[in-house]
């Protein structure tokens, strides 16, 4: 874990005027990296103010060519992911991240050499397109928010809401990797079988669409097969975190989960286009929660000094909604949650621990979700089934409109920021993503005897 | 789906002799593909008797200059990994194993000009290292043996022991793909949290480690986003086939499972090196399993006549038994298991339908696991769970050992063979691995305040 830096230091600022704008989500203390396409051609770069830095731009000018460790990082962002950055030694993070403050800071030595070259060096990001950061090999999803997952126990009329291992390990499943998509543009409502009013199983669009606000880790350098990472090294395993909407179809879910959630969430999740660096989170760090009275003691593969001491953050998180209506007649999205990642019961470090633990190897570029973060507060209901009581009091909106359910064309809209009196507040930038209606089914279930056999 | 050609002549025989023994899983009807190391590279092969063709090494020496759409398969194969080629449409392919066919065979006209090269061109398998076949994205694990899923919902003494979707779509769940590994060597029994017999929550090597018997197909090519792909199109999809263990640490899994199988399942999957194709398999194909008067009529986007004609394949699995006892008397491995795919309620084209019928992307490499291949039968039960009525009747060894769960040092081996009559009957190779004690946790388990002091 990187201490604190010259990179941290609240009094910086920089020559992007944006960057210094009061509620900034990029200001010089933040520096998260994105991947993005210019000319047709995949880049990575760093977020500061309204401006992308092109790596590869600065690179090929020469302009970062600071010590060998600098060099080095650099020399890694030319080929449109992150991953072979996020693989090296933080040290190497930490001087490119040195290197990109001293030439973005007001005051920079190099402000003649940069400046002048702006246009080329530091596109708009309005002016660019996002990709997904990395190459996401295994994406896992965790769920450690027990205030949510005590809720759905409740809405299933379970005695025990809460499952017996909850408070023993990070409860978790496998997600699906290929249908991650960078934030913004349409979600397209899914088909699936679920059961109608009636009971009957019925396949079409699926109703009962819902947002779950979570944040997620990436995974920096990875841990050998068979070799599980102890509790207090797992810091240093996370290269950073990223904002995710993950998109549930709980009619699908609610039918076809035995073996836990498939295609009720496989056909679209949303990330924020860039990674925070844990690095550049070090000023929020916190304390792990702490746990209740009676709580069961961790165990001691889960329960490092450090993680207890540093595992938590000071992050608040926000999803806001808007829709057609709202959006005709010019008004804001709403903000209907407002949470905290202390509702988290378990700490990111723990979860690495907990998923190494039988000797799974974590790669770099691997993403793990924290589950819903819920909190007790009814502000703080993270997704729609929450906010609602599982439908049964409707979501109201200043404009009159109600739902239970994300309707087409509704957008959702998450936020975070970390907070700390003496810090600088640095923000995640936005994970967004509109319902799109569905596609007509026809094309896919294309039974004609005649076409079939053409295919014989 | 392609027709029979010429490459699955029964009178068809090979030069290189191994190929044409009685029971040899690679003769020249099967020419199935997978990736290894040699001299420090990675290559990609086609296996024939006990020989493997290095397809790059035939590339160079020209002798794959047939046509351009041999050319072309050809030249994808130059990476060390089949994710190119098996992402090509399936004529490509065809054109590939016609090629290699008409050099193999025992009145080639190239014999002349291979044979003598035959150490460069086709080294011995057991001379070179295997690898996996392709970069595997995401692993999906089906669930579709009826007798399987009943057998263990009655172990769990539910009132209906088949879950209520089972018959409306094939059951699925995310795996890992991280921890997939080729068939052999050792498979490291892991740690993991499990009720003991007393019902207290240990930290430790976990017991009751089982096998299952899997097929498992690999995906070519691959579904834009947001695309269904229609049922009768879906086998078009399937490049070719393997064997799977699905390792399965129980004693975690009961503990663990809210959101599915997770560390239970993820500390290894293993996977036989050779991909059969589903083009070598065309003269093994048959109907769907038929199903039972009453059952659910199949959904249309699940129902195709193609595949309710085709989508069966005659294929029988084995899986056999060794211990560090029955090796050390020089005993061979004991057949437990002998089962048919037929056992499956869902044919794999309706795993693909069901799958990305949510719009889900399948890419080129991904994996689908068929799940536990059990029948009715006693004999057909492809887990010890099953095998010993979860433990109720331990399996017996000639020697006079006895299992309920695999011990460190017992060794699982699967085989599966393809068997019609007319037709010269094709292997898969084997799929192989030995428990390895858990290594001491000390090492993953460091909270030891000075060491955690020094990452802060």
């Amino acid at each position: 874990m990187t201490e604190l830096n010259s990179t941290h230091d609240p009094a910086l600022r920089s020559w992007v005027e944006s960057a210094n704008l009061p509620g900034a989500d990029f200001p010089i203390q933040n520096l998260p990296f994105g991947a993005f396409e210019r000319d047709g051609n995949a880049r990575t770069g760093v977020a500061i103010g309204d401006r992308i830095v092109d790596l590869q731009a600065l690179h090929e000018a020469a302009l970062l060519d600071g010590d060998a460790a600098i060099a080095c990082a650099a020399a890694t962002c030319g080929d449109g992911t992150l991953n072979r950055l996020m693989a090296l030694e933080p040290r190497y993070l930490s001087a490119l991240r040195r290197a990109l403050s001293a030439l973005l800071r007001s005051d920079s030595p190099m402000l003649s050499q940069v400046q002048p070259r702006a246009a080329v060096l530091l596109p708009r990001i309005a002016d660019v397109t996002m990709r997904l950061p990395c190459e996401i090999g295994d994406y896992t999803d965790f769920l450690t928010s027990l205030h949510h997952t005590e809720r759905h126990g409740r809405y299933k009329g379970l005695a025990d809401p809460l499952p017996a291992a909850f408070k023993s390990l990070p409860i978790a499943y496998h997600g699906r990797s290929s249908s991650l998509r960078v934030s913004g543009g349409d979600v397209r409502r899914p088909h699936g079988q679920y059961r109608d009013a009636q009971g009957n199983v019925r396949f079409g669009p699926a109703p009962a669409l819902d947002f779950e606000l979570e944040l997620a880790a990436f995974i920096g350098r990875g841990n050998a097969f068979t070799r599980p990472v102890a509790i207090d090294d797992a810091h240093q395993h996370i290269f950073g975190y990223c904002l995710l909407n993950d998109w549930s179809a709980k009619s699908i879910q609610w039918f076809e989960q035995v073996l836990g959630p498939f295609l009720g969430k496989s056909f679209h999740s949303s990330l924020s286009p860039w990674i925070v660096t844990a690095e550049a989170l070090a000023p929020f760090r916190k304390s792990a929660p702490s746990r209740a009275a009676g709580d069961p003691v961790i165990m001691p593969h889960l329960n490092g000094s450090f993680d207890q001491r540093n595992g938590g953050l000071n992050l608040e998180l926000e999803a806001f909604l808007s829709t057609a209506k709202l959006r005709a007649a010019g008004a804001a999205p709403v903000r209907i949650t407002r949470t905290h990642l202390d509702n988290l019961y378990w700490t990111f470090a723990q979860m690495v621990a907990h998923h190494t633990s039988n000797g799974c190897n974590l790669r770099t570029g691997d993403l793990l979700g924290s589950g819903t973060i819920s909190g007790a507060d009814d502000v703080s209901r993270a997704c729609l089934t929450e906010l609602t009581n599982a439908g049964k009091d409707p979501l109201q909106l200043p404009n009159g409109e109600t739902r239970t359910a994300l309707e087409d064309g509704d957008e959702v809209i998450f936020h975070a920021r970390a907070v700390q009196p003496g810090a600088v507040t640095i923000g995640f930038g936005e994970c967004r993503g509109t319902i799109a209606p569905a596609f007509d089914a026809s094309h896919a279930t294309g039974a004609s005897t005649n076409r079939s056999e053409a295919h014989a």
